[in-house]
């Protein structure tokens, strides 16, 4: 793989669905994405999308991510990968219609971690579907654990592997708000948006990020943040951009000016 | 794996799909089953289905099975996956909700054929599932080949290499006939179920076999039974019974005895 090529998507959990309501896709918008994406151009792409109101919900009430416990939570672990392929599913049909193709890659049908942390990664499939100029797509997921029976695998430790393992040229990580604030926005009206970081300031900053409100098992943007770090460490640029707004996330994969924080090594 | 647990049972896609249709799923027959497998009480399972009028429309209209032509193609091998997904997550919810811890594995995930027969499996997540008594569930799908660039992988020839690879008890088919008959049931009025077989026999009937006419691109009949042999040469026996007729399925599993056909070695 060159490295002037691949681009690594992820697009939010929170993009593509309510996460107030329950299963509660954006449908509008997941369809906006996958022709924006068509639009773009872009050859090669590897997607990742998070949960939101579908994998949250099955995640916290079984408590998956801490691990298996008592049986139980195996329906949990059951239903929460499912509602997971039912959101990918929704993002697929999208995809195919504007004519990308697309492939879902199920994380948890090759790929098992250790105490949280990707341990094992079948990617075999994904390297060919990248030779063969198809756009893989996977997605946070409920996956087995060496050491906690299973677990939850985020969209950002995925995407982060991804990235250093196919040497991508750059990370988009589309989010509901317009990229990284030196304050949280909500509750400081003098927030502003940080438009360029490089590593040690992004290192600086990650002990004054607050928590968000909204509860997230995979971490909020502190978690990001975390799980993105070596990516940058790795030489791969980032750019965080509001992907809600439209046009965006094509202008961004075209390699277009928008707004949003790039947070790069040097 | 004891051999004295697992069985690796087959769903056909004309049980859980109206061929006639398309994407015309057969809901109730789907929770039905799903009902009569939680029933049964099946502790060590592995579950496979086919495609019906999911997969083989798409792969007929793309020649998926022939393999990488030209770029015309690409969408329809996106769109065959995707399609078999969906089918794969009615079953999936329908089992979930009788409460069968079950785990749906992306064969296209997983696995690489070399013309067409599998070569790279990757069943690290399928051996920790057993473990941990989930049932994975896999099917029929539209996989990479590394000669042919892509192509269909059946779910008859997954079921035998997933029962050998388990060492299985005994595999359990079910199709929407009654059995393997003695001549075509369609067009010859005295075609008698064959009861039992052994491998000999089914060696002679497999010449004598006429293909369904129906359309079918992992093979009818006939390519089942070729698929299956290496099973029953590994010892471990087979039976074909109607999983369209109430109770079958649920009373096959619990070792009963059902109208249908048996093949052994011995």
């Amino acid at each position: 793989m060159r490295k002037h090529e691949l681009t690594v998507l992820k697009i939010g959990g929170s993009v593509i669905t309510d996460k107030n309501g329950k299963m509660a896709a954006r449908t509008k918008d997941i369809d906006r994405l996958a022709e924006e994406i068509h639009r773009s151009g872009t050859q090669s792409l590897i997607i990742v999308h998070g949960g939101g109101s579908f994998g949250h919900p099955s995640a916290q009430k079984y408590r998956i991510k801490e691990g298996f416990e008592d049986s139980s939570q195996k329906i949990g672990f059951s239903e929460t990968h499912n509602v997971m392929t039912m959101l990918n599913g929704l993002l697929m049909a999208c995809l195919i219609e504007h004519k990308v193709p697309a492939v879902s890659i199920a994380p948890s049908s090759c790929i098992i971690t250790e105490n949280g942390r990707i341990s094992h990664f079948d990617d075999s499939v994904i390297i060919n579907l990248l030779k063969m100029s198809f756009t893989p797509v996977l997605y946070g997921d409920a996956v087995l654990d060496t050491k906690r029976g299973f677990t939850i695998l985020s969209g950002d430790q995925l995407v982060t592997s991804l990235a250093i393992r196919f040497n991508a040229e750059r990370i988009v990580i589309g989010v509901d708000v317009n990229g990284l604030y030196d304050a949280d926005p909500k509750t400081e009206r003098t927030a502003r948006i940080l438009s360029h970081l490089n590593l040690e300031e992004l290192k600086e900053l990650q002990g004054q990020l607050c928590k968000p409100k909204s509860c997230d098992v995979t971490g909020g943007m502190l978690g990001k943040i975390v799980e993105l770090l070596p990516a940058a460490e790795h030489c791969i640029p980032i750019t965080l951009v509001n992907a809600s707004k439209p046009e965006n996330i094509c202008r961004v994969l075209e390699g277009k000016k928008v707004e949003g924080t790039l947070i790069a090594k040097g």
